[in-house]
C-alpha cells in the first residue's frame, strides 16, 4: 500500500483526485494539505467525499509529509508548486505535479509566460511530460512527472499522430478550444459567477493563453523538429457546463492526404491505447465525461484537415492522467482506478 | 419627460431597470450611481446595454441628483438605501425603493430581521407596499413606494385572493419557494460560483429568510386580521437557472372548498389585471421569463390547497414592478414599457 | 462470477447500471436486451461505455437469457417488465426489477394507478421492497426484489425514522419534490426538449403522480398502522439539470419535538448505514451526484418539521440501489462497486 | 397600420417574431398559420405570449391570407416556404421569407445542397439578401426579401468588412461556429433531448452544413470576385444554452495588416450602424442575448487574423433581422421595435 499526500486538496482537481484515490487498491491517502489557516475536515470542504475519508486539511512541512507519505500529488498554483516539489523530491518522495511548473523544458519560455523566476530550474530538462500515450517509457519509474495541462492534452492527442506521420504541415495549425467552467478553478470570480457565465459562451485569453507554448513544445518535439517548429494559433472559449473540453483543430494536409489516411494514422497510434478511441461520428464532451478517455475524430474538408478531440478536463485533463502517471511510476497496471 | 436617476446601477436589478427605462417613452435616464470609486461607462459594466445610453456611473450627492432628476430608483443594500431615500424625498424627488427598507411597517420587526437600526423609521408606516394588484390606490400618486421582495410577490399573488375570500385557513401555510441564481445578486460568492451551483439544487435560509416576515405582514393584512395573524413556513431553494421564481404553496382549505371555487376566487381577483393570469396547466417559470407577468395555478389535492405562482424574479419580482409603480405614481398607463 | 443480463439497456438507468457493473468484481454482463429491431453495439447506443464491453443489444427469449445469465436486471416499462420477470423467475434466475411492477403490494391499487391488469399478481405480496435501509433482512437472499422508485427513495429515507420514532404525525405530510430531467427517461418529448426545459422550472403530475401510492404504502407500514394510515400530498417539479433529486417534506410534530430530537432519531437510524448521512447544513443534490448516497437534514421551523433529503435519481434512486440489492441477494458486501 | 400574417408561428422564430410584432407600433398581427390540423390559441402553443394576442393558429389558403394581411413572414421549412411565398407575392403581399429558399441565387447550388427542386426559381436572382448592413439599398422597398441564415449573419458581419478592405485573403478562411440549441428548432429529437445535450458540447454537420454555400456566396460577392471566390471551412458546434451564436473565424492577413488596421476597417464599416458594435474585449453571446445586436472583435495573433462575432440566433439571426427588413421594405425607421 502506497501512502499518498495531496497538496492543495480543496480545489476541483483535488476533489477528483481524491475520488479516484478512494477507489485505488494500492493507495492510501494519509495527508491532505491546504494553505489556508483553518483545518476543516475533507467532508466540510467537499461534501461529495462524505463517508470516504477520515481526514483533515492541514498545514504541513515537507518533513512532516515525508514521514507520512511515499508519494505526493501537488495541486498548487505555479511557482508555489515547484517550491514544494523540490523539497519533497529531495526527501525521496515520488511526485506528480499537476501545476505547470515542470511542463516547459525551457526556463526562459517558462519565465516569460508565467512571469516568475522558476524555483527549481535544474529539473526542467529531466522531468518527463506526463502524457503516457506519447512518453510512456520516460514516465515509467520516474521520480517526478509533470502532469500535462488540460488543453494541451486534448490538442496533442488529436494532432500528434498526424504530425508524426507527416500527414499535416507543421505551420498554420489553428486550435479552437472550448472548456467547461471547472477548468477555471474553484475561486469565485466575477466572470465565473453563475448568472454571468450561464447561458453564455465567450472566448478568452485570445493569443495569450499559457497553454499555447506548452502545445508548441510538445508538438514541435513530436514533429521531430527544432524547438519552435510548431507555433499554433490557440483560442480557448468558456462553455456553460461543468466539465468537458474540446479542441477543434485545423491543419494543412500534406500531399495526397485523405480522410482515410488520417483515420489510419490515428488508429495506428491508438488502437492499443486503453483510454483513446478513434470515432467516426463527431464526439461530444459528454461521451467522455467523468472518465479518463479521449475520443478523436478527423475529416478532410475542402482541403483542410479537421481534428476534433474531447476529454473530461478534470479527469484525463488533470486528475485521471495523474493517477495514470502514478500507476506507471510505480510499475502498476496503468488502468487501475480509471475504468 | 421625467428625468430619472438609478442608484446602484451595476447589479442585475439595475440592468433590467435600465433596459425597461430605455423603452419608456416618458422617462429619460440622467444619472446612474455607484458606490465604487471608478467611473466606468454603463456599457463597460453592462455590455448588454451597448448603444442604449451615453452615461457614466458616478458618485453623486443628493443635491447633485436633485438637480438632474425628478425621480429615483434605489437599488441599494438595506439601510444604505434608506439613508439615500430620506435625502431624496426631503429634496422633493419621487422614489421607488427596491431595497427592503420600507417594506416592513413595524420598526422592531425590521430591526430584528435585518440587524440594523432603521435610518428613517418615521416613513415606515406611511409608505405604500408597491404591489399594485393589492394596493393600487395607495401607490397612485405616492411620493415614495416600497418595491416588494421577489419571493413575497410570487407568494402573495398566489395566496392573497384565497385568504381574502376565506377559502384557506390563516394558519398552517407552507411556502416551498424556488429561485434562479440572479436573485442572489451580482457579487461573486463561493456557493454562486458556476461549477458549485450548476447541476445543483439546494435549499437555503431554512426558517431564517428575511422575506418570511414580509410575507407574514402582507398576508396578515389581507386576511383582515391582527399583525401576526399569518405566520408562514417559508423554505427557499436555489435552482440552476438565471432567472425565474416559483412558490408552491400549501394551505388548509376552509369547509366546502373545491378546485372550482379556488379558481373562481383567483379569476375574480385577476381577470382585470393586466399582468396576472390564472392558468389551468401547471405553469413553468419560463412562461413568464423576461416579462412582468405572474401566472397562478391552483388545485385541491387530498384535502390540501396547492397554489403555484411563477414570476421573473428580476422583472415582476423587482424592476418590472418598479416601473409599474413608477407609472402609477406619475398617473401614467400602468403597462407602459412593460408589454 | 455471476453472469448478468440487463433488460432495457438503452435508457439512462441501463447506462448507469452498466457503468456500475463494469466495476463489479463478481459480475460479468453476458446479455443486454432491447425491444427495438436492430442490434447496435452498446457503444453505439451509449458512447460513454466505449471500451468497457464487447456486447450487442439483442432481442432474446427467456430461455436464451436463462442459458447465459444467473441474474437479471429489468429496466422495462411497467407491465412489460412483469411479463419478463415471471418468465425469468420461473426459470430460476434472480431478478432485480427496476420497474414499478412489484412495488405495490395491493393489486387493486396497482391496477388503479397504472391502468393495466397486473401480469403476475401472485408475487405482489411476497416480493420485498428493495430499500435496504428499511428492509435489509427481507432482501438478503431474495429471488426477486422490487427496486424502489426514485422519489419514494428520497421521501421515505427522510421521513421513515421520524414516523417510526413517533416524532411526526401520520396525517398532513406534504412532500415538495424536485428532480433533474434524466428522471423522465431517454425518449425525446416536447416538454423535455432542451430549449423547453432549460432555464425552466415546472411542477407536473400535481396530485396524480404514481409515486404517491408507493410512498403511502411504505410510510404506512413504517408507521405501524393499517394500509392508508399515511396519505401524503406529493408535488414533483422538473429542474433544469441532468440528475439529482430532492424531497423537501413538511410534517406536523408530535408533542415536545425539537430539532435536536429529530436529528437524534435520524442519527439512530443512519449512523451505521454505509450510504446515508445526517447533515447539519442544507444539502444540495450535487453533494450526492454520481454516488449511491443520501443526505438528510431536518429542522423544526415555526412548529413544523422540515426534512430535506437528496439523492442521485439514477444511482441511489435506481441503478445504485439495484446493485446494492444485487449484493444483498447474493450475500456479498453491500457496498461493492458503490463506493 | 400594416396587417401582418405569420406562417409557421408555432416554432421559436415564430415566437420571437410575435414578441417583436407585439411591440411594433405600425404592425398588427391578423393571421397566424400552422400546418397541423388543430387550431390552438397562440397562448396554448406559446405560454410566453399570454395576454398579447387574441389569435388562433389556422390553416389558411393564400387567398384567405391575402384578404387579411398586407405583409407576411414565412417561418416554414425549405421548399414548403417557396410554395407559399410565390402565391403570396403573386397576390401582391410583401413577404419576408425566413426559410433558406431565396438566399442562394444559383438554382443548381440550392438544389444540390437542399436536395429538392426549387418551386420558384425565377425569383432567385432578383430577391435581395436581407442583411441590411451589406445590402440596405436593395432591401429598401423590396417586395420579397430573403432573411439570412443565423450562422451566415454572424460569420459575414465579422468577415465582410475585412474582405472588402482587402485585409484578409479570400482563401483559407476557417469559421469555427457555435450555437445555442434553439437554433435547431422546436421539434423534439434524440440529440436535442435535455439530458443528451445539457452538459455537452458537440460538433455536427462537419463539412456538410447548408449554411456553408450561403456564406461562400455572400463573401464571394463582397470580395468582388467570381462566384466561388471564397470557399470557407465551416464547423458548427452545439452549445448547452438556449440562445446565442458565435463565429470564431480565422483568416490569412494580407501584407502589413495589424490589429489596428483590422479594427479600423470594422469601425469604418460599422460606426454608423445601429446594431453593430466593434468591441475591444472578447465578446460573449450573452452581451447580445435577446437583442438585435452583433458585437465584433478582431486581433492579429501569430500571423493569423482572428475575428469573433456574436449574435442572438433567434433575433439578429432570424426574427429581429426580419423586423429590420420589414421596416426597410416599408420605409420605416429601421430600428422600430428593435431597441
Amino acid at each position: 500500500m502506497l501512502r499518498v499526500a495531496v497538496y492543495g486538496a480543496s480545489g476541483y482537481t483535488g476533489l477528483e483526485l481524491l475520488k479516484l484515490l478512494a477507489r485505488h487498491p494500492h493507495a492510501q491517502v494519509t495527508a491532505v494539505t491546504t494553505r489556508q489557516e483553518d483545518t476543516p475536515t475533507l467532508e466540510q470542504v467537499h461534501p461529495q467525499l462524505t463517508g470516504l475519508f477520515d481526514l483533515w486539511l492541514e498545514q504541513l512541512t515537507a518533513d512532516e509529509v515525508a514521514q507520512r507519505a511515499d508519494v505526493a500529488f501537488t495541486c498548487l498554483p505555479h511557482a508555489a508548486s515547484a517550491e514544494v516539489v523540490k523539497e519533497l523530491v529531495d526527501r525521496g518522495l515520488r511526485v506528480i505535479d499537476l501545476s505547470a511548473d515542470y511542463r516547459l523544458t525551457d526556463r526562459a519560455i517558462y519565465e516569460h509566460w508565467y512571469g516568475v523566476t522558476h524555483p527549481d530550474p535544474e529539473r526542467l530538462t529531466t522531468t518527463p511530460y506526463g502524457l503516457p500515450e506519447l512518453f510512456r517509457e520516460e514516465i515509467r519509474g520516474a521520480k517526478l512527472v509533470a502532469n500535462p495541462g488540460c488543453y494541451p492534452t486534448a490538442a496533442i492527442l488529436g494532432l500528434a499522430p498526424l504530425l508524426r506521420a507527416g500527414l499535416i504541415e507543421t505551420s498554420g495549425i489553428v486550435i479552437d478550444a472550448k472548456s467547461g467552467v471547472s477548468g477555471a478553478g474553484r475561486n469565485p470570480k466575477q466572470h465565473l459567477h453563475f448568472p454571468e457565465c450561464n447561458e453564455n459562451l465567450s472566448p478568452y485569453g485570445v493569443g495569450t493563453h499559457r497553454h499555447m507554448p506548452e502545445i508548441d513544445q510538445v508538438l514541435s518535439r513530436v514533429a521531430g523538429g527544432r524547438s519552435g517548429a510548431v507555433e499554433v494559433v490557440f483560442t480557448p472559449h468558456l462553455v456553460p457546463m461543468d466539465r468537458g473540453e474540446m479542441c477543434t483543430s485545423y491543419a494543412l494536409p500534406a500531399a495526397d492526404v485523405t480522410t482515410e489516411s488520417l483515420n489510419a494514422a490515428l488508429h495506428a497510434a491508438y488502437d492499443n491505447e486503453p483510454f483513446i478511441s478513434v470515432v467516426q461520428t463527431p464526439p461530444g464532451t459528454k461521451d467522455v465525461a467523468h472518465s479518463n478517455r479521449c475520443h478523436v475524430y478527423t475529416r478532410l474538408v475542402r482541403g483542410r484537415v479537421i481534428v476534433v478531440s474531447v476529454i473530461d478536463n478534470l479527469i484525463k485533463g488533470a486528475s485521471g492522467a495523474a493517477i495514470q502517471n502514478f500507476n506507471l511510476m510505480h510499475g502498476l497496471d496503468e488502468t487501475i482506478a480509471l475504468r
